[in-house]
Formats: structure tokens, C-alpha cells, sequence
């Protein structure tokens, strides 16, 4: 049985509809998957995230070293368990937290060395420790240990970053032991072109289950980032899911379909969902404004979702306004279902072969 | 069609099991009522709501009445569309939060004058304006205007205070247009038995649809509550439903329901909750505690509540620890349904006339 099968190709664009199928259910692609960080997609029963239609989520494996921690997880079952999610998963290496959010005590050819945010506490991590860990979590999707460069970075240490990345994914590879978990290997390089057809050259000789593009969606603008992926993307093999980490906005993730992505995931929808601002067809709408005191209408017309069958506008000013967590709750269960439903809409277009012209109209009206 | 049925009576104590039908429904008595203070049973969904097997809840006058305010609430439908909620509501009448929240900058016979906790602004409140807004509410249940004294409290102030709550409950009856919803008057008069006992003659001379029990749960104690609560139910007249406000324990409401208490309503299920403070028949649980860390037992074992049903101890615990809202939100839903399940044990033991027994046992225990 193949993991991953095209079902449907766009002839204008390099679109894809497929399917993959993991441990824990088939994912129609392209998919996004909601962000449950320490093993909760905030404010979000695994029940109402399942009524959104999401198929896939992600954990960080970074957070959930730190707490509970991997043997604890364990303990209590492993990740689905854990998570009461009994959908696919998919866990990152920890190694964009790592480098985003600590005092990196060491970094070498090894591993890196790094002090937790939480206690202090020294944390090694590398390769081999990365993926062990998310063998005993259990995710249906792994990630290897990657090292992530800001933006901007010189290019000397974006090279070594990429030669990095490529030595550390073999030895990811050769450590990754659970058949019942693919194992995705991540493409580097910033903005730099070359680097990343490197990259993604050398990744592919190695044959990992699927490809990430990691990296972007830090600062380098939606027409760099999307410029990288289509070029990426060229030296990614077809019968292999490819997924654009961390992103993005409904327009970057439109684009990205077009250059050949099937997976996103973000924490748009829910942090935006937890600030009042909710996704619509229409545009953003700020539900904290004064505009909304007495409006009866839902956040968008038409959405099924709980919140928009339930609650009208002036509802949710007032949960906001008074801090009632009712509102972040409904707004992200909102944003969440928004998602979703451009996800039907991409993967629809893409089946009726019109993709590009869609996605031309979506990201024009700037969706 | 009588509002208030009684369908059994336990011969060994004044318990009874009746049906009270209100516009929103039928509700099996006697009943416990979640609070959704400012229109949302905090973290709960109406539909989470409705799987604990709520069939009534209480919304306070006071907070909405500063926010959004009567107006609002009437232009996006009303409360019951507010709140979504089909089911039944009762309003209070706004008075106890002004006695306890408030700076009262004028209190006569007439009724009071007070400064918003909010903003500051100067708000006058009666009988006439608080029947008003509850008309204009549309609860299903509303209460009279009464004047909340705290405890302790000197003999001359509880005997005007009870003076006042006779004169402003004729006064909320003569306003009360809306034959819909039911008006409660409440017997006031803090522990002294007397005047419980004028108060509640007083009342039932004016012919309520149904009569509350205030001012308890305020620092008085178990024992004396209970003492108050049972020499006031026999003054009150059998066929109306009689509701003990704002209370309570577990232990608090067996021995009311022995009483002759039928109704309901604290905010202990879901603040508890919020803490990581769950209810068990076993007794109470704090979810913090290290020994619960990887704990791969449900909150109470047999509990058919969603939490129950999906999570284990050491996942809430993780929850807790990290901050994560889902914790606050599935603890809220265990106590919540905790409540429920034992409202329909109080209702099978009186339906069985074994009422008397059952809460013996029950109070011998702690519950």
C-alpha cells in the first residue's frame, strides 16, 4: 500500500490532491494541521477539534520534553493517548524551539547543548536523541534534527547550517527504528536558491518518507518565502509528501499549493482566534471592535462551524470585552473550521483541475 | 398545566422529586443550576453544557446589566439567544452583587444607588427597575429585588433589611408583567429563625410562583444554614418549588434537599474546576499534586463525563502545570457533570423513598 498517492494533479500549476495514510487514519492533502504545543490545540477539546475536520495536528516535541517530559508521556501511554487524539500526528524535531527560544549553551557538528526556558536546566540534543525521543512518543509523522538559521544570516553560516542539516538527517535516519512512523527530513538554506537545491538534492539521495521546507516564514516576506518554495519543491520527488513548516496565511498557503506543497501547519487560527480577530471570506474581522456591540450576525455567513451556528457578533464582543474565555475558545474553533474549509476548497479545485484560476481569483480579492 | 409537580415525597425527611415546566422545558427537581455569570458558564460551551445534563442555569442581572448592558442584550435577541442556550434560565435580581461588590453610595426604602464596579458610573437599582430588566431579559425565572445583609449583622439591621425585602417583593409582583416567566420572592433574615419565619409568611401572603432562601452560604456555617434553611421550608407552602440560593457543597445540598429545598445554584463546580480542584465520590481532588503525575487513571473512575471518558490524571496535571486552558476547561465539565449525577441520585433516592437513608449515608461519608 502506498503511503502517499496523487490522486489528482493541477495542469496549471504544480498543485496536488493525495492522500496519506499514516497509523492513525487517512490524511487528505493538502492539509493543515492545528498546533496543540504542549499536547492541547489551545482551548480546544479533541472532540470540537475533530468537528473542525482536522485530520492531522502537531505537538512540539521541545515542550513536551520539557513537561511533561518523553518518559512521563510514556508512562501515560504515549502521545495519542496522552493527547486523547486518536487522528494522526506528527511531532517536529524541537529543533526550531531550540534555536529560537533558548540560551544555545553549545552548538557543534554533534548536537547542540541548551538551557531550558523553564528551569534552567542543561539540555543536549542532537540527531540521535531527537528522533529516539519521538520513536518512544509515538507521533505518526517525525521530523529530523535540524538546525535552524534566522533571518537574516550570513551566508557562511547558512552553509554550515545546511551541511549541518544534511549530515544530521542521515544520522536520523540510520537511528529512526519505528516502521509505523514516516520519517520527514528538512530542506534549509533561507532565501538562498542553490542552497536549498543542494539541500534538497542531498536530502532526496538519503530517501526519507517525506520533505519539509523548513526555515521560512521568519521574517523574509511572502514573495521571498514562496519565490524558495517553488524552487525547492523542483527538486523534491512527486511521490513524496512535501510540507511547508509553520505556515502560513490563507494566501501563503494558496501560493504554496500552487508551487506543489500538500502540508501546512500554523498557529494562526487559534492565537488569532485567542486575540478576537477571526478569519472570514470577507477579510479579517476584529470582534473587540465597537462596531460589533450590537451585531447580530455570525462571524461569517454560511460557516457551519459551532460558533457561527451559535453566536452572533455582539456575543463574542462581550466575551471579549469581559474576558470570558468563551470567546478566544469559539473564535479559534472558528478560525480552525475557516481553515478547513479552505483546505475542502483547494483540494476541490485541484480535483476539477482548476486550481490555477482559483487560486489566481482567491489571491486577488487577498484572501 | 400546574408549573410545579410533585411526584413523590420521601416519607422519612421533607425531600421532594417534582417537575418544574418553564418555557425552555421541563426541569427534573430537585435540580442543581451551573452559573454563567456574565452569560457563559465560564470555559463551557452551551452544548458541553447540555451533555453534563443541565437543564437549567442562572445568569446574573448585575454583570450584565453593566456589560453589555439590558439594551444589548435585548438587541441581539434577548437573553436566552445571547447565551444560546434553548434550555431554561433564571435570573437573579442583581442585589446580592450590589450588596457585595459595590460602593453603595445610597440605600433607603426606596432602593439603591450605586457605583459600577466597572467604570465607575452611578446606577440606580429597585424593585421596579430590577423586575424591569429581568422582563427585559426574558429569563424563564426571575427573582425580586430583596436586600442582602452580611453576616454577622446587628438585629435592627436584619429586621429592616427583611422589612425591606417584604415591601420591595410586593412592589417587583406589581411590576412583573410577563406571565411567561415565573417571579421567586426571597426570605431573607440571616440565622435568626423569627424572622425567617415572618419573612417567609410575609412572602407567601403576597403568592409567589416560587420562593428562594438568600442570604446563606455567606460565613454562617454548615449546621446553621441547614437549621435556618429547615425551619424556613416549613413556612414556605408545598406546591411552589423552593430554591436556596448560591449553594453549595455536596454535603450542603443532601441535607437542603431534607429540607424541602427543590433548587440550586453555585459557581463551586467550575471555579473549582478552574483551580484544578476536581469532585469525586471519594472526595476532592487536586489535580497539581505531583502524585498525579503519571497518573493514567480518569478523574473518577465510571464517570461518564467527557473528561472522564478521554483524559487521565497525569495529562490534567500536565494541563495544570503548563497553564494550558484545556485543564480548567475538561476539570469545569467533570464537576459540572459530578453535579448533575448527583442531582439524579438525590431524585432516584427520593423516587424510591429511600431519600432519608441515602443522604445519611451520604453525609456519613463527607461527601
Amino acid at each position: 500500500m502506498a503511503k502517499f498517492e496523487i490522486l489528482n494533479t493541477d495542469s496549471d500549476s504544480a498543485a496536488r490532491r493525495a492522500v496519506l495514510t499514516t497509523a492513525h487514519g487517512k490524511v487528505e492533502t493538502p492539509v493543515f494541521c492545528p498546533v496543540g504545543t504542549a499536547g492541547a490545540v489551545k482551548g480546544t477539546t479533541p472532540q470540537q477539534l475533530k468537528e473542525t475536520g482536522s485530520a492531522l495536528i502537531l505537538a512540539n516535541t521541545y515542550h513536551l520534553m520539557l513537561r511533561p517530559g518523553i518518559e512521563t508521556v510514556e508512562e501515560l501511554g504515549g502521545l495519542h493517548k496522552f493527547m486523547a487524539w486518536d487522528r494522526a500526528i506528527l511531532t517536529d524535531s524541537g529543533g526550531y524551539q531550540i534555536f529560537s527560544l533558548n540560551q544555545l549553551t553549545k552548538t557543534d557538528d554533534d548536537g547542540v547543548e541548551f538551557t531550558s526556558h523553564i528551569d534552567g536546566a542543561k539540555i543536549q540534543l542532537n540527531a540521535e536523541i531527537a528522533t529516539n525521543i519521538q520513536n518512544r512518543l509515538g507521533a505518526d509523522i517525525i521530523m529530523c534534527f535540524d538546525e535552524c538559521t534566522p533571518f537574516p544570516c550570513s551566508g557562511s553560516q547558512l552553509k554550515k547550517a545546511v551541511e549541518r542539516t544534511i549530515r544530521w538527517a542521515g544520522r536520523c535516519k540510520q537511528t529512526h527504528t519505528n516502521s509505523s512512523q514516516m520519517l520527514f527530513a528538512i530542506v534549509q538554506g533561507g532565501i538562498d536558491l542553490p542552497l536549498r537545491t543542494h539541500c534538497a538534492s542531498e536530502l532526496v539521495k538519503l530517501d526519507f518518507d517525506g520533505y519539509a521546507i523548513g526555515g521560512l516564514s521568519v521574517g523574509e516576506g511572502h514573495d521571498n518565502m514562496i519565490k524558495t518554495v517553488n524552487s525547492t519543491t523542483k527538486f523534491l520527488p512527486q511521490d513524496k509528501p512535501r510540507y511547508l513548516m509553520g505556515v502560513g496565511t490563507p494566501a501563503d498557503i494558496i501560493a504554496a499549493v500552487k508551487a506543489g506543497v500538500d502540508m501546512f501547519d500554523c498557529v494562526l487560527p487559534t492565537r488569532n482566534g485567542r486575540n478576537g480577530f477571526a478569519f472570514t471570506e470577507n477579510g479579517p474581522l476584529r470582534l473587540r471592535n465597537n462596531a460589533h456591540i450590537d451585531d447580530t450576525a455570525p462571524v461569517e455567513a454560511g460557516c457551519d462551524c459551532y460558533c457561527c451556528k451559535n453566536f452572533c457578533r455582539g456575543t463574542l464582543r462581550h466575551f471579549f470585552k469581559t474576558k470570558e474565555y468563551l470567546g478566544p475558545i469559539l473564535v479559534s474553533l472558528h478560525n480552525l473550521r475557516f481553515y478547513q474549509r479552505l483546505m475542502t476548497k483547494i483540494r476541490r479545485a485541484i480535483e476539477k483541475n482548476e486550481f490555477a484560476d482559483w487560486a489566481a481569483e482567491q489571491l486577488k480579492t487577498g484572501s
